[in-house]
């Protein structure tokens, strides 16, 4: 508590990054970075534009990186809105969209920082609890069960950290059945096997689509974020970016991603390989006595049928084998383990199999 | 207006940043941007660094970076905060430390993002008149007049777009006789030949201080501002920040950011430089009938005895010469011209001499 700061900041629960560390031995699977390098074509772009007008401020509007992902999904600029990471996007998707009079509603086991922006922007929220197999319940998320009591809609597919898909037709469900709200899906892991919502950008009004260039496009070093939907919301987000920081997307970000949007081949070649890593993970992870929730984001979300989920982590760190655990209700038996290099899961396994088979 | 939207979205006045143009034959004195690069130093350590690391995060506390900013001014890293620009950095001041039940106060004319983040934030603000030459009154801002029924002080030093400087004594007395209250300096330009109130942080709790890299080290392109303060100052910009965007400041910002400030020398060259091209601009104008406002910026504000200021805006325009015009009261008559290279300088005074001398 201190005196010169504003009522909010005091009651902050500010969200916590998994760690970062600087040791080069350490084996990092927490942080559900791309285990694949940016594509080369990427890194040359870069150094090509890292001359004497880095002086100059980038282009407030971003058009290039807008125009090319815009063309990429056959939309027109003014469905696309850039940031300085989803982070940014998302927070200020919150401020442009659910400052309400009614709660908003996500699920209770998602990507914690929701709840932060909500105390942020004193925004009142609800969660609603997933089912017993951690999926998302559609019908909580209709008008027949929420009475239309609410001021928005906001989930990730897959969901994180449990890695679960919706599919696309409950995704649509939800967004026709709340036309009178924005129903915002935070896609930072669709490109690793889950259906993305960007082909209902053109139908409904309300749709928000947030993505981020730091999972699949392996640029989290960078900062990219964007959103995508009808120009209304699209004008909404940009109003809100001019009135907090009017270049948030700086000219070395803006064009390492325009060079990732365009090397389709690599993001393709590099999410396959994720996708194999994956699944053959989660089958030596269920031979070691693990049950492996279904993913399709560039984690899984684990439980020991008989070690304590904070036991195993601690050891894997010993292990200099970094994973995530929350010490959460309902969430604290499981870790969080994103996926790596084939010789790194290998070095996990051969870790794993040390602690549960000792 | 727009039902998805929240409230204060709709009631929102966005900052209209100066122009950027993508004509290579134009001659930019509009948005006050260093007329020099940056230096060899910076851009080869951005080159050296832009590998296939750029798949993980940034460091989330920005550790180096602030130790680096922190030596330089012989303070602790607990005394600097960094962010994705100084536009961030007071973006999160406001919230921070300004969302109050009295109203925050800064000067009538002076850099119009201050009300912009008060709509955003819905923070209470009264402008206080500049005198009649531009100069801040300081008594405005001590208990005496305001009678202590405001939440906190802004202004930059030296004020933009005016370009006037208040003396350290002058802005110490500021900070002293408001005590219960944050007062931000915003010290954009500070390194043009006016000295920071960064001597002053060990001294006063409430004192927070915001620069930037985009105009003294050369990098507004890249997008970095900081913040010095006492340390509760700065956990309390930590707290908004992690409630916010965990990473604001990418890798190869961080890494440019560090250079600069670790060139000194060419960082001397660069200010001194400036300082004589505007001394030297400042008497070509008088020359041509121009009242020039004593600046202490890499920009100066000017007004014709005789010709109207949106005319020669416009006139300059024609000529490919961007300098910046606010169509606002008491200052519509004046053009801010930030200071370029000799070359630049020297046409912008050739063409001025054709419109006014014609």
């Amino acid at each position: 508590m201190n005196n010169y700061w504003s009522a909010i900041v005091n009651n902050l629960d500010p969200y916590v990054p998994g760690e970062q560390t600087k040791l080069s031995n350490v084996i990092k699977l927490n942080t559900n970075e791309n285990p694949y390098g940016p594509s080369y074509k990427v890194l040359d772009a870069i150094k090509n534009s890292c001359n004497n007008q880095l002086r100059l401020y980038p282009d407030p509007e971003s058009i290039s990186l807008r125009d090319q992902i815009a063309s990429l999904y056959n939309l027109n600029i003014d469905n696309i809105f850039v940031g300085n990471g989803s982070d940014e996007v998302l927070a200020q998707s919150f401020l442009a969209f659910f400052q309400k009079e009614k709660p908003i509603i996500f699920p209770d086991i998602t990507y914690s920082f929701y709840k932060t922006y909500c105390q942020l922007f004193n925004i009142a929220y609800k969660t609603i609890p997933l089912d017993e197999y951690f999926n998302i319940k559609i019908s909580d998320y209709l008008p027949k069960i929420h009475k239309n009591y609410i001021g928005g809609i906001i989930f990730p597919n897959p969901n994180a950290p449990t890695g679960i898909n919706l599919e696309l037709t409950d995704v649509e469900k939800i967004i026709s059945s709340n036309k009178n709200i924005v129903v915002v899906i935070d896609e930072a892991y669709v490109d690793f096997g889950s259906t993305s919502a960007v082909s209902l950008i053109n139908k409904y009004d309300n749709l928000l689509i947030v993505q981020t260039f730091s999972k699949s496009r392996s640029l989290a070093g960078l900062r990219i974020g964007f959103a995508i939907g009808n120009k209304n919301l699209i004008n909404g987000l940009i109003r809100v970016k001019n009135s907090f920081n009017s270049y948030p997307v700086d000219k070395l970000a803006s064009i390492g991603a325009i060079a990732a949007f365009q090397d389709i081949d690599y993001f393709n070649f590099t999410c396959n390989s994720i996708i194999k890593l994956r699944n053959n993970l989660i089958n030596d992870m269920i031979n070691l006595g693990f049950e492996v929730l279904p993913s399709k984001a560039n984690f899984i979300f684990a439980k020991h049928n008989k070690y304590d989920a904070k036991i195993i982590y601690e050891k894997l760190k010993d292990n200099n084998i970094l994973v995530r655990h929350f010490n959460k209700d309902r969430i604290n038996q499981y870790l969080r383990i994103s996926i790596g290099i084939e010789e790194h899961l290998s070095q996990l396994i051969y870790i794993l199999n040390k602690i549960v088979n000792n």
